[in-house]
């Protein structure tokens, strides 16, 4: 029998950290639907980094960059974090840096693991099912915010961890998988509703970027399952998954 | 207007820090629970500790012991750290050293604020009730499991939360209050039924010790608030709330 675990903030990952186990990192909002989203339209590969000095020396490489801080567009940045900016007419083809605070590191810490995935509401089944496949635990790497625990990525764990029970070859006694499926259950009938109480769309509103969240939270709108080999994000293939 | 927020583990305390916050540190299961208990059958003092080798230090000053190690009291400690133990017959008047690794270190984390308080669903109303008398920030930091989240002390958040929004100097932005809360509205109509889903549950059934359980989770059965000033813990008085 297969574990699936929750870790709702970086914070925690010590603790969770599993080397048998496939990861699921999430950001709702909204790195990880961003990311999600750019495949759709075709981006080649996206290099994840933390630090904005780390986009730089990826732009002088050709790279499109994409970062915000504070939620404005960095004035050296191609775009902001939004989905919306990453149009197949934009990437397609194209290689990006990818400059956030949250998401990022989410993405770095979980390489010691049996895969890394890039998981959205966008993606919720197929990420689901890149793990299940594996046939080996599952982990779901909430990205919280700024050493927070944030509802979104909760809630997004808790739908995953809905999904992964259905398959009897899973089982849950992780406390935080047994709260997100209960936080999931309350908000799944109306997310569009639940989610305007979480502070992450207050903010986002408050910088002008409240646009973008209808789109991170619509669910299964993609087949793409984006891995991190440790590097960089390439579109799930034969050959890496 | 005060706001309330929760801290659900201990490794995300350094962002909840606060210093113009009243801290009610909570570990249901049962460190917390079990010092409640002992004030209210007049223990005089309780030092908690997170290691072993400090306890031993205040048994050779003459405090009595409490201290398991996996579920299993020490053979050097006088009680393990179940509620039942600390009988008036047994503490009344003396002095004990408690030694847990989750809730004491919790605990200990929190002195740079305005007050530390010891919360369990025996004290709920007059722990919350202390809290608002100080008429500053609230911070609810539950102790976790070993750096994971756990669902009781959450729920534990939420009563508190629950009962400090009914007073209109409170507000909350935070996404662990309004879960907390969440979960809380889910389980607070039949706690003993959802309490069996929780992993500490049947850890304690495991070794022995589910026959505590009820008793933790009885709420208001005592008005007595234990004070942290630091170095020990004591009843709430005139001079040291």
């Amino acid at each position: 029998m297969n574990k699936i675990e929750v870790c709702l903030t970086l914070e925690n990952y010590p603790n969770f950290k599993n080397p048998n186990a496939a990861v699921i990192v999430v950001d709702v909002l909204r790195a990880t639907s961003s990311i999600c989203a750019a495949f759709v339209n075709g981006v080649n590969q996206i290099v994840p980094v933390p630090d904005f000095a780390d986009a730089l020396a990826y732009k002088e490489k050709g790279f499109l960059v994409a970062s915000e801080k504070d939620g404005v567009k960095r004035p050296e940045a191609d775009f902001g974090n939004s989905p919306q900016n990453f149009s197949a007419e934009n990437i397609s083809g194209r290689n990006l840096v990818y400059c956030t605070t949250n998401g990022t590191r989410a993405i770095h810490a979980a390489t010691e693991s049996k895969g890394v995935a890039i998981g959205s509401f966008l993606n919720l089944t197929a990420v689901t099912e890149w793990a299940m496949d594996k046939n080996c635990d599952i982990l779901v790497l909430c990205s919280g915010w700024k050493g927070k625990f944030n509802i979104e990525d909760t809630l997004f764990a808790g739908a995953v961890c809905e999904l992964a029970l259905k398959n009897p070859n899973y089982s849950t006694i992780c406390d935080s998988a047994l709260a997100a499926i209960d936080l999931w259950n309350i908000a799944k009938n109306n997310l569009p509703e639940y989610i305007k109480k979480v502070a992450q769309y207050t903010r986002l509103n408050k910088n002008g970027n409240g646009d973008s969240i209808p789109y991170c939270i619509e669910i299964d709108t993609t087949k793409e399952v984006p891995i991190f080999d440790g590097k960089t994000i390439r579109a799930a293939t034969k050959n890496n998954i």
